[in-house]
């Protein structure tokens, strides 16, 4: 639980940051290095390297060095725990929306 | 789109710690008082309402005051955005998969 709970963590942090949604649909669309990635979001390899480092955190993407490109790709997380938790908590909003309809339909018309 | 971006860094960044999650499934529940959140938290009424502050930042809680109690309840926001833009990823990465096998039927039984 507390290990779901910390993943959830992490993936949402993960996604919190325009730079890091916008990297994952880059790899979405194929691997990149960290160099073409820097390139394509106009930042430095620091900056970037970080935002990169969040991802692997949360498993989101992958990093493997040959020679001296460190490539990217998007690894073994595909979100289905966010998304889990975010379905099971609309759920229950729907099921509280409905207690509130039946209460209403109940109690239409009393005094 | 700047707006959808900021909207989506508030929703993320509200639900990546595990208690202010808490706090949205318990609100999900019924509405509450900072003091009965902060009971039912084991936290401090400070600690209690920077996580609130944050939930309200991005639309996931509306507060209002009565009297001396501040009563918690859910916001107009109900992740709808959220769960589009991980729709949307997630298709991008079947539609991905869905090349890739094309590829390898493709190119199956060549040299």
């Amino acid at each position: 639980m507390v290990q779901y709970q910390e993943q959830l963590d992490r993936s949402f942090t993960a996604l919190s940051d325009p730079t890091r949604r916008a990297i994952l649909q880059r790899l979405g669309r194929s691997d990149a290095s960290i160099s073409d990635l820097a390139d394509r979001f106009a930042m430095t390899l620091t900056g970037l390297k970080k935002h990169v480092q969040v991802l692997e955190d949360a498993g989101l993407v992958t990093t493997e060095k040959v020679g001296r490109v460190r490539h990217c790709r998007l690894g073994p997380q595909r979100l289905e725990h966010v998304t889990k938790w975010i379905a099971t908590y609309q759920q229950m909003l729907e099921q509280r929306l409905d207690s509130l309809e039946a209460f209403l339909e109940r109690t239409k018309g009393m005094p």
